[in-house]
């Protein structure tokens, strides 16, 4: 028999949400085999003070206190460098800019990040972690669209760094070859992470398919080719978040003439097995570690030592492919997994 | 108030299905402004023999005896040079190439045309013409993909117009600006037909929203921006083909985690009102004669004249933007149109 351990495996880019629908998938975290969660702040209003961090932090160890959440802010305009230092001694860690935040108060998106820039200085004082969701808005007047949104991102990677060396910095989820290029390029204070199922898709795959649609969507084979390369290779500053985002059912599997699915892509519960699974089907299982524990860990600061150990999880290779869940409930709400009813040929041996 | 007169519009690419949902949609072709219907031969079983065409024909004229139907065959191995001259005699006009048939027997398509020689031979020495689906399939390790299928395809065009510079050949339903570049290139036998929706849409409307889905896939801007210029352009081998293509509306709108939404655009009983809506906004009313008559019809020789009138169909412009209807019902047959509840400013006056 076949089998990995993996010492506390970590999430660094995970929705918790909250309310009812944040009771079911918490707990997934950890039924997916992972330690930590980096917790996204784009709640229903959006994370933007210390006070709100840490009450949401209080909720998710409420719900599962076996798991370390590490706690971020939305990047808006009421924040300030002193929110941030108050953030940084209340333990928070990251600031998450998303690209409606761009946008605000500027046509072409470049000249607002610099009105973040107190914002940033702080942060590269302080050593909070910028996390950046790389695409500009569509504008069809610049022949700017979903496609090339997070190619034309790159810029503002490249001069916010520039403007903050020391800052770190995260790409998100990236999905193109330019975006691991620009990555690599970087220093050693900008990483990325890489989601499970950019690993799996293509532009193909949400052609009318709309579970396995999400932003930033899949591109095309080369470029999910220079993903799995990446990982292949074993580079530190690349490693995975999963970006696992729940949509109730409906809104994932039905449109309407005026309206779209949801754009996420829910792997939280069968998160370990299914990139034991992908690394595997291109060569990669070496990398396993690295790419879902020790990097990122490296990069935030959250190392394994003798302090901190905790959980060495066990994966097991299944004689045959195990059957990814339809469905988790929960009282009134309900979740279907990425690849629901298809096989993954690896679990959690426990 | 301002209207416009268009002598015969003709559609020169529609699916009329068969069965009852043919009962609902073959009236549409008139409702929608249309005298002429170029019907595209993928049945089940396909339209393969010159018998099942002329079959086929009898059914559109009971259901609307009103419009002229121009029939096509499809391209597969079973076709003969002998069935070709049997078509012709018998009133057929096109035969159609599906990418399925691309490939049939080889791995790269490109060599898989020439197994046709024989039947474009025939083709050309009777003048019918050749309706091609510019795809090549999909293929993750040669980086093919839905957005580049169009482009990968072109090469093929080009061979075939080489060995057969007088075979008349459509390429259908272009998406691209490679695709339109590519047809202006090719001698006077090479034209190009242009649908509705792909002038209204790009790939961000088809994210996540299979209303919009069709194949091939709207692209990007600027190739959307190609295809309304050679409309502004009155190119006289540029013309419409709608590819209006009905699916259920539970097909159109859900999908599950194993089974994709339908690929489809349904504009037939909006169709000219749309274009004219289209044209409109980016300033090429003045062509709408030329897209929508004139040019398809001198093409496929079906000039108007003496002895051809057919319907003058006068288009009004409404004071109040006028909503394209939700659904259209017969028995237990129901479709939602393109832009269901989305205004369009011209109507047809009857």
């Amino acid at each position: 028999m076949m089998s990995i351990t993996i010492p506390s495996p970590a999430d660094f880019h995970v929705h918790l949400r909250q309310g009812s629908i944040s009771e079911l998938i918490t707990p997934h975290v950890r039924k997916g085999g992972f330690d930590l969660a980096y917790v996204m702040p784009n709640l229903k209003p959006p994370v933007t003070s210390t006070e709100q961090a840490l009450a949401y932090k209080a909720d998710l160890e409420r719900i599962d206190p076996n798991v370390e959440y590490l706690m971020t802010l939305y990047l808006s305009p009421e924040l300030t460098p002193d929110e941030i230092r108050k953030a940084k001694k209340a333990g928070l860690v990251g600031v998450k800019s998303y690209p409606r935040g761009v946008t605000t108060n500027s046509d072409g998106g470049i000249e607002s990040y610099e009105t973040y820039y107190p914002i940033f200085e702080a942060m590269q004082e302080v050593d909070m972690v910028l996390n950046l969701h790389g695409e500009v808005p569509s504008d069809a007047n610049a022949n700017i669209h979903v496609l090339n949104a997070e190619n034309s991102f790159l810029p503002h990677l490249f001069k916010i760094h520039e403007a903050f060396p020391s800052l770190r910095i995260v790409l998100e989820h990236a999905t193109t070859r330019a975006a691991i290029e620009a990555v690599k390029k970087c220093g050693p204070t900008v990483a990325c992470t890489i989601t499970a199922h950019h690993l799996a898709l293509i532009v193909d795959d949400w052609a009318g398919q709309s579970w396995n649609f999400c932003k930033p969507v899949a591109k095309y084979p080369d470029d999910r080719q220079a993903l799995r390369n990446v990982v292949k290779e074993g580079h530190p500053r690349f490693f995975l978040g999963s970006d696992s985002a729940p949509h109730p059912p409906h809104a994932k599997s039905t449109s309407t003439p005026m309206h779209a699915c949801a754009a996420g892509v829910y792997t939280s519960p069968i998160l370990l097995p299914l990139v034991a699974h992908l690394l595997e089907s291109f060569g990669a299982l070496d990398k396993l570690e690295g790419f879902v524990s020790k990097n990122g860990r490296a990069f935030y600061k959250k190392p394994l030592d003798s302090q901190h150990q905790g959980r060495i999880v066990t994966l097991r290779k299944t004689q045959v492919g195990k059957l990814v869940d339809e469905k988790y409930v929960l009282g009134s709400e309900s979740l279907v997994p990425f690849w629901a009813g298809k096989e993954i040929n690896w679990e959690i041996a426990e």
